[in-house]
C-alpha cells in the first residue's frame, strides 16, 4: 500500500514560514523585526564593523539527498557560511535563509533541514532573522546570508601575508572529500547524527555531514592580531593557499610531510589507490583556517592554541617573495595544482 | 554554419567573479572589504538601525528566458529587494549576489544580467560587495540580499495599522501581470530597453520588466512618521491588504471604484475576456507600496505626495475594528481574495 508522503506543496508557502517560525528561538534584544515583514531590522553592533556573507548549496552540485540526509544539507547550508564568518574574525550574529523548494520535496525533509540548519545556529549564536521561500522546477537550493560583528582592527583579510610569514591551518584535512566519497558509495548512513558511517571512516562522514566552522578560533587569532591573512578552505587547501597568496602577492612553499591528512581520509584514499596527500590537497569543504603568522607572532600563537583545545594548529609551509606557489615532497618541487571551482 | 556562442562554463567561476568585478564602481569609503574575500566587512550606518532582505528569481517560476532579456533579470532581482527595502522606509545600502548558473548559459546572458542588476545598482545608490557563484544542473537563479539603514523611530512595520486609518496605495495596479501575460504571448520583446513592447501596452510590458521600487516614496513615508503600516505589492494588491490586516489584528474595506488599475493592464484584461479589477488585484510584482494613514496625517500625506511628482498616492480603503477583508463594489460586499503563494 503506497501512503502518500506530505510535501511541500501539500502545506504551502505561508504553512512552511509559519513551520520556521515556531522552532526559532526568541530573538536577541538587538533584533528590532524579526521574521514575517517586509525585511529584517537590526541594532548594529556597538564599536563594530558589519561582516556579511552569502552562500548556496545546489541539489546534485553541492549534496544529493540520496546520501546526504535532511538535517546534514541544513547543518552544511549555515556551515559554510559561518566558516566564512570565522575566516574574517567575526561573530556570528544574524542568518537570512532562502528556500527554492521543489513541489515533491516531502515535508519531512524540510522539517530536518530546518532543524539541522536551527541547532548548528542556536550552537552558534546565530539568529535566523528573516529569508524567502520559492518554488524551484528543478533541485532544491539552500541559500543563506550571514552577518557578523568584528573589530575595526580585528578583520582577518586574505590578502595581508608577508614574505616569510609561516602558514599554518587548523585541524585535519580530507576528511570532508573521503566522506563524500564513503557516502557516495555507501548511500545514506544508517544514523543521522554525528556518528554516522562506519569505523574507520566514521569520523571523515561525520565531518563530511557536520563540519564544524572554526568560529572561536577564527574570532581569537583577529582579537589577537596573531595573523596577517586568513581564509577558510571551503574550496580545498590547495585553493585556499593559492587566495592567500594571490591576494598577497606572494608565492608559497607547502611541505608536503607537515600537511596534517586525517587518518580516516588517509586510510581511504589508500584503498583507493590515490595518493592521500593529493587528494587531501584537492578536496573541498574542509572548513578549516588557513592563515599566516609572522615570526614574532609564534609564541602568541602557541598561546592561543592552549585555547582551542582538541584543535591542533600545524605549521604547513612558508609565503615567498617569489610568485610561483610550490609543493615540497620527497625532495621534490613541483607546482601545488589550482583548487575547485565551478565549471571547471 | 552554426558557430557555438561562449557559455558560462566556457570561462569558469573565477573569471565570471572578475567580470563582476571590473563592473563594479569603486566602493564608497564605507565598504572596508568589498568583493573577493571571505565576506564583505562595512561600516555601520551612524545613529541608524541595519535592515536586511533576501529574494530569489527561479527561472521557470519568476521569469522565462524565452520572453524576459537578461538585463530584465537582473534588474527584476534587485527591484524585488530594494522594494522590500522602500517598504521598511530604509535606505539601501549594500548588495550581495548568489548566483546558481547552469552550464549552457551563454556568457552574453549572464554579462546582460549583471548590467541590469549594476544600473539599477548605481541608480538607487546600492553597492554590490560580494556574492557567490554556483553550477545549476536545473534552472538558473538570482537570490540577491540587500541591506540598509533606517531610522530608529522611522521603521516602516506592517503590523502599525489601526482602526479607522485610511489605506493608500502608490501608483498603478495591474501592469506587471498584464506586461507578463503580454510577453509570455508575444515573446521576446523586439528591444530590450525600457521602451520594449507595442502600444498600447507598452507601459505594462516596461513596468513588468523594469519595476521601479519606490525607494524614495518609502524613505520619505517613514521619515515623515506619516503613515502607521507598510508594504510593499511584491506578492499582489489583494495579498498586501490581507497582510497589513493580519499583522495588525485588523480588518479593511478595499473600495474597488478607487482602485487605479493601470490603463495598459485594464485594456489587456479587458481585451482577454477578465474582470480588470479582479485580474490587477491578484497579480503579483507591482512594485507598489501600500500603507496606511491616520486621520491626523491626510494633510501630511498631501505634502509629501506633492514631493514624488508622477506618482499618484490613491486611497482605496479603511483599515476596520471587524476582521474580515472585503471588497466593497457595486453596492456589493464580498471577501476579497487571497494574494499569490507558492506551493498553491
Amino acid at each position: 500500500m503506497n501512503v502518500p508522503v506530505p510535501t511541500v506543496a501539500d502545506v504551502g508557502e505561508r504553512a512552511l514560514v509559519a513551520r520556521i517560525r515556531e522552532r526559532v528561538p526568541a530573538f536577541p534584544d538587538w533584533v528590532t523585526v524579526g521574521i514575517g515583514d517586509d525585511a529584517a531590522v537590526l541594532e548594529p553592533g556597538r564599536n563594530t564593523l558589519e561582516v556579511i556573507t552569502t552562500d548556496a548549496l545546489v541539489e546534485g552540485v553541492h549534496f544529493d539527498r540520496a546520501f546526504v540526509p535532511p538535517r546534514a544539507i541544513g547543518h552544511r547550508a549555515l556551515a559554510a557560511n559561518l566558516s566564512d564568518l570565522a575566516a574574517m574574525g567575526a561573530r556570528p550574529r544574524a542568518a537570512l535563509l532562502s528556500l527554492a523548494l521543489p513541489d515533491a520535496l516531502p515535508l519531512e525533509t524540510f522539517d530536518g533541514l530546518i532543524d539541522g540548519l536551527l541547532d548548528l545556529a542556536a550552537r552558534s549564536r546565530i539568529a535566523l532573522v528573516g529569508g524567502n521561500i520559492a518554488r524551484s522546477p528543478g533541485p532544491l537550493m539552500v541559500d543563506i546570508t550571514a552577518t557578523g560583528t568584528v573589530g575595526r582592527r580585528q578583520v582577518l583579510r586574505r590578502s595581508g601575508a608577508r614574505a616569510g610569514d609561516a602558514m599554518y591551518v587548523s585541524g585535519a584535512i580530507g576528511d570532508a572529500a573521503a566522506g563524500l566519497e564513503w557516502c557516495r558509495a555507501h548511500g545514506l548512513p544508517a544514523t543521522t547524527g554525528p556518528d554516522a558511517g562506519d569505523e574507520p571512516f566514521r569520523d571523515a562522514v561525520a565531518r563530511f555531514l557536520y563540519p564544524e566552522p572554526r568560529l572561536r578560533l577564527g574570532w581569537m587569532l583577529g582579537r589577537n592580531r596573531a595573523v596577517t591573512s586568513c581564509v577558510d578552505l571551503s574550496d580545498g587547501f590547495a585553493d585556499a593557499v593559492h587566495q592567500i597568496a594571490s591576494a598577497s602577492g606572494l608565492g608559497a612553499i607547502l611541505d608536503g610531510a607537515l600537511v596534517p591528512v586525517a587518518p580516516g581520509a588517509r586510510h581511504w584514499f589508500e584503498r583507493n589507490g590515490r595518493d592521500p596527500l593529493m587528494a587531501a590537497l584537492a578536496g573541498g569543504e574542509d572548513y578549516e583556517l588557513l592563515f599566516t603568522v609572522p615570526a614574532r607572532r609564534h609564541r602568541l600563537l602557541q598561546a592561543l592554541a592552549r585555547r582551542v583545545p582538541g584543535l591542533p594548529l600545524t605549521r604547513v609551509g612558508v609565503m615567498t617573495r617569489e610568485c610561483a606557489v610550490v609543493l615540497r615532497r620527497d625532495g621534490r618541487q613541483d607546482d601545488l595544482p589550482a583548487g575547485f571551482a565551478h565549471f571547471r
